[in-house]
Parts: C-alpha cells; structure tokens; sequence
C-alpha cells in the first residue's frame, strides 16, 4: 500500500477506529476508503492525536451531532497518496496536515484580511459527508454500509479522503511526528494569543484551562514577551507543565480557602496584576469559568478571548452595562490562522525551534491502542497522544 | 453676574433647575453655587439640552440612584466664570463644553492609547458630590440643603461647578450655542462610527434607534464614504429626519407583516446586504434589538457596537458559541473620544462644517421652559431641545 502507483484511483481496503454508538470501545476494523474526487486529496496519515473535541464526539454529548458509524480525529500529518481532479497545489508525496477549518481561497471570506472562516469549509460539527457527492468516501469493508466523516478531517484511519481546502502542503523536511500538533491544539492555543489577542511584550495574560490548548496559548504568549503569565487550572499538577512554557503564577481555585467571603479568581488576578490582566484567555468550557476570565481583565482595554467549547444551553454571563467598562470579549477559531496561507510558514518557524512542539507530546502509542489513548485524554493525564499508523 | 470680578471667589445665588422627587415637576428656584476648590471650574452655562440619561435620571429608573435635590443636565456649552487652584489650561472668559466622561491625563487610563475611560472620573452614576471634599457645590437658597451633583456636570443651572478633568476648553470663535451637543449626543454617535466602528469607505451600516445619538451615528457613517446605511425605528416618523443624514434604507419592524414565519428584522438586513452589515449599532437599550443588531451583522467580521443604556437586570442574550461566528461585540462611551485631548479639534470639525450640528437641534426654548422641553423628548417629538439661560 505504500506505493501510490499501486492505489491511485482505486479503492483501498485499510485499517479505521471506527466509532459504532456514543461512548461504545472504538473499534479498529478495515473499511473501504474510496479514491478522492474533484478537488479532493486522499492522504496517508502517519501520525494522529486525540483532542478534546473527539472525545466529545465520541460520547456524543451533543445529541443532534450523533452520527455513526464515524470515524472521528482531526490532528494528524501524512503524506499525499493521490489527488482529485483539479487540485494543483498538492501532488503525491507531499508532506501535510489536515485543517478542520479550511480555506478554500476563493470566498469572500477567504478573500478579506478579517476572518479566518471560509464560507464552504468552517467549522461544522453536523458535516458528515463530502461536499462533492454528499456521500462518504468511508465504507465498511464489505461495501455495504456507509461510514460517516468527522470535521472536515476524520484522521483515525491509514487513509482519509479531504476536500483539498482542508489540507495544508507543508515543507519537504518537516518532521511529521510533531506535525500533527499543527492541525489543532497548538495552532489554536498560539494563534490565540499572536493573532486574536496580538498579546504584547511586557504585557500581562491569564489562561484559564491548562489542557495542550491553554498551555499553547501561554508558550505563545511568552515567545511574545508577556512578562506576568498566569495559569489556573483544578488539576496542580498542570502547573508542572506550564513552568515549561512560561506560566510564572498559578491558581488552583479549589485550593483557595472556602470561607465565606472568600475572593474570586478574579479578585486574586486583579490584585496580583494592580488592576487586571491585558488579556485573557477561556479554555475550560466553563461559563463561570468564562464570567471569571472576563472579569480578571483591566476594564478600559482588557481582552478576553474565548476558545473554549461550550456544550450549554446558557448565555454568556455578561451583563450589557458591563461592556461600558471597556472589557472585550472575543471567540477565536483555530488561531485565527488562514490554514493553507499562514500554516506553512507557522511549520517552517515549528521546524526552526521558535515553538517547542515535543513539550506537548505527552504519550505516544501504536494505533491499535487508541482506546487507551481516549481514556489518557479523560482522565486528564495526556497533553497530547501521539499515535503511529 | 456677568463679569467675574464681581463673583469671583464668591458664592453666587442664581436660578436652577432643581429635580426633588422621581418624575416630580422640575422646579426653577433660586440655589447658591460656592466657588471651585482645586482643579475645579466654575462655569456659566449659556445653553444646555437635554439627553435620554436626564430624562431617565428624572424618573429615577433607577432606584439606587435616586439622590434628590439634584441638578440634572449633561449637555451644555459656556463660559469659565473662575478657576480653582491647580486649574492651569483655562481662564476665565474661555468658550468651554463639559465632559460628563472626565479626562485626568494623568492616570495609567488616560495616558493608554486604548481607552478614553479615566480612572477618576468616568460615567458614574451614582457619584453625586465633588471629588475634593465628598461635598456638594450646589445649596438651597437659604444655604441649608445641599443640592447632589449628576454625572460630573449639573448643566441645568446658570452657573455650575465641575471638575477641571471635565471641562473641555474650545476655540474662541466657538459658536457656543451649537457646541453644547458636543457634550454628549453628537460626539458619542459620530465617535462610535469613527473611533470605536472606524466605519470604513464603501461599507455597510444598520442603526437600530434614531434618536439623536442614533442619527449622529448615521452622520459620522455617511462622513466616511458607508454607501449603505440602514435605519430600524419602531417610529418611521424618524426616516424623514435620516435622511438627511444618510441613511438610505429604513425599517419600521411594527410595520413588517405580523404572521407566522415572519422574517425577523436581522434576516431581513442579511438579505438586503448578502450577508449582514459591516457595523451595527444599538442606540435603543433593548435586549431582543441588541440581538437583532448583533446577527444583522456579516458573520467573519461583523462589529456591533453598543450605545444604548440597558437598565435591564437581564444577562446578554448571546450564546457563547455565537462568538466563533466572528461577529464581535463591543460598548462604546463618549464615542472613544478622549474628551479634553480630542474634543477641541472635533469642535473646529464641526466649526468648518464637516457635520452640520444645526440638524440636531429641533427645539429650542427659554430655561424657564425646561419642564416642557423633558416633555418633548418623552413624546419622541423632540431629537434635541437646546435651552437658552
């Protein structure tokens, strides 16, 4: 399978974690994948990790996006095994990464300085099938029965099938192990704070959240010269890593002392800080959470950036007088980077050393044992879980 | 009581509008104002009108800021009667505006290029005496019964007293009669489109709310080239009036067909600029139109940019995951003008023209009449009645 000579334009049989029903064992089985189309690009993925937001669609805790049988991931580096008609950016044997929000080039949105989402290939968490056909490239290996697609990407599988808006070409010599943490995490947790928040040297940050996101966030944040970096997580042992990518004060909230009249995190933050963070960033998920993060900001210029899944049926926890008092708030998706424009030369400065990558592979495991690498990322013991096709 | 030699250092006894009870006649009567202390000024006031915020105030909406006796009124232009201690960027006889949002130029606030807030003295309702000496400046006739102080100005009275931080000193040849719209409706709606929006040649615009902040924002979008300005006003009386300044499409949503599956007012602007608006304003403090004009906005890079005051105990009625659309959200005071600082050369602005402040002024009426000129802003009869003391 590894010669594209051998698989071009035909259909290959390969092994997939297949996910059956919500929270059921993943199951490592061989499906179909079918050869890609117009402008699609099949990848052979080397590498994937696991991100929270798979584990999220593996419990299928939003009814609505229960689909099955799904093949989830979307943080992965590969290489080209064969394009689809009309994609000219990309040839077999290419190094690259798949992105779930992709960039076609040619919309609107893809054409203004301003936005990061494209029109066609965002973010859509209901997307299951290719944009082409409306069918799936995936089938169980006896051809009878459709297998759903996942984000844009579904990456747990030796060969996935991409629209090519959603797959970045990147250097000839990147080193593919630690590429895969483009797709996602570390994108999205330094892109936050280069190009969402623009965070400034001697500035002040607070990170709420210190998961492989929240701590992308402060590496980005302290390769720009923020001088007070400040983490809060439940989990103390997150303050270990964090020391490694530049947090220098740390808040367990449930170590402050439960009396009554005890001060919030807000509190604590605008007295460490005389008067609040610059910028802060929400990657729990949590609104209380998020009320906190806006509020440990300076009022006049603070800036809270949300990047933080919120599986709630509630509003923001913001009153509209309080947007008076100059504190602002803002989502961010995927960094804010444009994928296919700016990605490649985020790998390039990966490849130089500017950010440390290994620091956020915490586990590597062989494919077969992705279910053990889903429970790494529940209990909250794995930044990031390499695992190799 | 014209020249100050003569009340210069002296408690001066002269005619006010005093407010004694919520929604209660304003009274004319005769109250004493002691001098300025340090970095304050006296001011005689030579015209003044009459604001949302004053008329909110008289009603006492409110509750926690109900203080009586109180002189109301933040709008106004006049000239400097006496200057106390300190007080070295003014003299008696200069053209000055009154600031309600103050500017210390000293606090690390108003030295941050990123807020127009001041540490000491922004928007604070509930702040009724002067800074110096937590005392009023302001007495009954008999020198019995202070008299509060609202919103660092009282510009219903024929001499007041404020802070030198919110006093604005103009151009001499300042036509002052105009200028008191500076204070606040002019300057807070062209401010919100140039300095908080920077509304953008060939961009589009909805104002939700034609008032006179409203239409205001309506002249600083059509002064930067939006070549579409949509207008949304339960009155459609207001339409005749935004013209005049720019607004080219007008929606009256009582007057959209009232059946099932009527389209809601942000679908309609989606369709009519493929997409949603570039900018959006909220001039109305009503939460379901804050959310109409937060989704007429263009998904990607949408801004909306509140304005209205929301005396609502109610939370923001905005899903966090609505921030990964890109639409952005933020409150604008004073129009992000930093008032001492920028405030003089948006008054010779206005002075060659660039916005045409006799628009504004739909009334006008001796003080004595200042019952009925509140009467004409509740009826939504009036944009701004200017009185003459």
């Amino acid at each position: 399978m590894g010669n594209s000579d051998e698989t071009k334009g035909k259909v290959i049989t390969c092994k997939a974690a297949v996910v059956w029903g919500p929270g059921q064992p993943i199951s490592i089985e061989e499906v179909q994948v079918h050869p890609p189309q117009k402008m699609e690009v099949r990848m052979k993925v080397l590498y994937t990790s696991i991100c929270h937001t798979d584990l999220s669609a593996w419990k299928g805790e939003n009814e609505a996006q229960q689909m099955y049988p799904r093949i989830l991931g979307h943080e992965a580096a590969g290489i080209v095994e064969s394009v689809g008609e009309g994609v000219l950016d990309m040839r077999e044997g290419d190094n690259v990464v798949p992105i779930f929000n992709g960039e076609c080039g040619d919309c609107s949105y893809c054409k203004s300085d301003k936005t990061n989402l494209c029109k066609r290939f965002r973010v859509n968490p209901m997307k299951a099938v290719m944009v082409n056909d409306w069918k799936t490239r995936f089938w169980t290996r006896d051809g009878q029965k459709p297998i759903y697609h996942f984000l844009n990407t579904s990456t747990f599988v030796e060969y996935t099938v991409l629209d090519s808006a959603c797959v970045v070409k990147i250097d000839a010599n990147a080193p593919l192990r630690k590429m895969s943490l483009l797709s996602c995490g570390v994108s999205t947790g330094i892109g936050a704070a280069w190009n969402t928040a623009n965070v400034q040297e001697g500035s002040s940050v607070a990170i709420f959240g210190l998961g492989a996101v929240g701590l992308a966030v402060a590496e980005g944040a302290r390769l720009r010269g923020a001088s007070q970096i400040i983490g809060i997580d439940i989990n103390s042992e997150k303050f270990i890593k964090g020391k490694t990518v530049g947090i220098n004060h740390f808040i367990n909230p449930n170590d402050l002392p439960n009396e009554k009249g005890q001060k919030a995190v807000h509190e604590i933050i605008q007295e460490m800080t005389k008067g609040g963070v610059d910028y802060s960033f929400e990657c729990s998920g949590n609104l209380e959470v998020l009320r906190e993060a806006f509020l440990s900001t300076h009022d006049g210029w603070g800036l809270t950036v949300v990047l933080g899944i919120h599986p709630t049926p509630r509003m923001l926890p913001l009153h509209p007088m309080e947007l008076f008092d100059g504190r602002r708030i803002v989502g961010s998706v995927f960094g804010d980077f444009k994928g296919k424009t700016q990605l490649p030369h985020f790998a390039l400065e990966c490849m130089h050393g500017v950010v440390n990558l290994d620091g956020f592979i915490s586990h590597e495991l062989p494919f077969a044992e992705i279910n053990e690498a889903f429970q790494l990322l529940a209990d909250g013991k794995a930044l990031r879980c390499l695992l190799h096709l």
